[in-house]
C-alpha cells in the first residue's frame, strides 16, 4: 500500500474523508473535506476526485460531493448488519406497533453502540442518534447492555477508560458503573433515567444469536416516569421480541 | 493515487475485493478473494490485510473475511439511499400489508436498476434480486419505470446497447422495447410478464422528488394472472403510496 509522506496508507486518508460525512453533514466541497479530515487541501481535492470516479463519492450541485451510491451498494449488499437489521425489523415493528415509542437496534463497536436499525414514533420523545449512529456504550441503555454481556476484558478496559459524561445523571465513577453491569447481568435488562438526556428513559435487553453470544441490544427510548416502564410492561415487551429475533436467526441459520 | 504496474489505483482494485462478496458469497478467503478480483494472490492477501486493520473487512473464523461494519457505518450514515428507504418504507408496508406480495424500491445505476428497499411476503412468490442487489433495467417493471422516465440520451444509448434475455419473453429488440417505454409514460405505470422469471408479473410506478424528477421506481411482483393486477388494483395501491412518499420527500426538504 502507498504511503503519504507521513507514513499514512490511501486507504487511511479515503477512510477520513469518508468519516467526515455525517448525518448532518451530507454535502460537503472539497475544501470541507480537507478541514474535517484535517488533509493539505490538494490531497483532499485528488483524493475526493479519485473516489468520484470510482463512485464512492458523487459530485451534486454547486460544487459539492455526497457519499456515493456505489459505496452504498458495496457496503450493504453482504452486510452482516442490514442482514440483522432486517430480521430485527418486524419484531421491532411489533413492539412499536404496541408501545409507540421509539425502538432501537444496536452493536458494539469499539468503546460505543452503533445503532443499525431504529423505528422512530413522531409523538415519541426525543431522542439523539440515527441509523448508522454512535452512542458511548455507558450512556444508553442499549450500549449499557452490550457492555455488561462483553467480554471481562472488554469491560475491564471500558471501566479504566474515561467516562464520559452529558448530563449531571452520566455516571462517571467506575464503581457505579460496574455495580449498574452487574444488576443487569443480574436482572437481565439495563435502565438508565438521563444519562444522555434529561427526562428520558432507555430501557434495554440483551438479543442472542444462535449460540448464547450477545449480538445487539434491543432498547425503547421512553419519557422519564413512563408508566409502562415502571410496571415492567416495556421489559416484557423487549424480551419477547429478542426471542423472536433469536428464533428467526437460528431458523435462518438452518 | 498510487498506481498499480497495471496503471490501476488502489481504490479501483479495494472497489474490485469489495465487489468480490455478495448476498449470496459474504465470507470468501484470501484466496478467494483474489480469483473474483482478479487480482494476483498477494496483492489481494495485502489488500485485504489493509482492509481489515481499517475495518473494511473483518477476518472471522476459518481463515475468511467478511465486509467490515465500519464500512457499513461509513456508506450509511450520510447516505441519500439509507433516507429514501426509510422514507418509503412505511408507504411500503401499507401496499405490504393490503396486497401481501413483494414491495421494492428502486433507483438507476447505471444499466441496472438497484434496490435499495424491498419488504417481502413469506408466501409471495420467488423473487431474484435482495436489498443492494441489481437487475437490468428492461428486465424488471421498476427498471422500466426508471429507463421510460430517464433523460432521452440515456434511453436512446440503453436501446443502442446489448438486450440481455434471461426468459424467452424478455425483450431483445430496441423497438419493442421503445413502443414498451412509450406505453409506460402514456399510461403511467410498468408492467412486465415473464421478463424475467416466468409466471411472474411485475407492476411498477414512478416516485417522484422535491420537483418533478422521478428518483424511485415502486414495484410490486406478483404471481402472473394475479387478478389485483388485472383489476389495476395494484397500480392504484403503488400511485397512492408513491404519492405519500412524495408528500413526506417535500415536507422533509423544508
Amino acid at each position: 500500500m502507498a504511503n503519504s509522506p507521513t507514513g499514512e496508507s490511501v486507504l487511511e486518508r479515503v477512510d477520513r474523508i469518508l468519516a467526515a460525512f455525517t448525518a448532518e453533514d451530507t454535502r460537503l466541497t472539497g475544501g470541507q473535506i480537507a478541514a474535517l479530515a484535517g488533509l493539505p487541501t490538494a490531497t483532499a481535492h485528488r483524493l475526493a476526485q479519485d473516489m468520484a470516479r470510482q463512485g464512492w463519492l458523487e459530485r451534486v450541485e454547486g460544487g459539492h460531493y455526497v457519499v456515493g451510491t456505489r459505496l452504498w451498494e458495496l457496503a450493504n449488499r453482504s452486510s452482516r448488519e442490514l442482514s440483522l437489521a432486517r430480521t430485527a425489523r418486524p419484531f421491532m415493528g411489533d413492539i412499536h406497533a404496541v408501545l409507540r415509542q421509539h425502538v432501537q437496534l444496536g452493536i458494539v463497536e469499539g468503546r460505543e453502540v452503533l445503532l443499525v436499525e431504529r423505528l422512530s414514533h413522531p409523538n415519541a420523545v426525543a431522542v439523539r442518534a440515527a441509523v448508522a449512529g454512535r452512542l458511548p456504550l455507558h450512556l444508553s441503555a442499549t450500549g449499557l447492555v452490550l457492555l455488561a454481556h462483553a467480554p471481562a476484558p472488554v469491560q475491564e478496559s471500558y471501566l479504566a477508560g474515561p467516562l464520559s459524561a452529558v448530563t449531571e445523571a452520566s455516571p462517571t465513577d467506575p464503581q457505579v458503573l460496574a455495580a449498574d453491569l452487574e444488576r443487569i447481568r443480574a436482572t437481565g435488562h439495563a435502565v438508565q433515567t438521563g444519562y444522555l438526556e434529561p427526562d428520558t428513559t432507555g430501557i434495554a435487553v440483551p438479543v442472542r444469536g444462535r449460540g448464547e453470544q450477545v449480538v445487539a441490544g434491543l432498547g425503547v427510548v421512553t419519557r422519564a416516569g413512563d408508566p409502562a416502564a415502571r410496571a415492567g410492561a416495556i421489559v416484557q415487551a423487549l424480551h419477547t421480541a429478542a426471542h423472536g429475533i433469536r428464533r428467526t436467526l437460528r431458523e435462518d441459520a438452518r
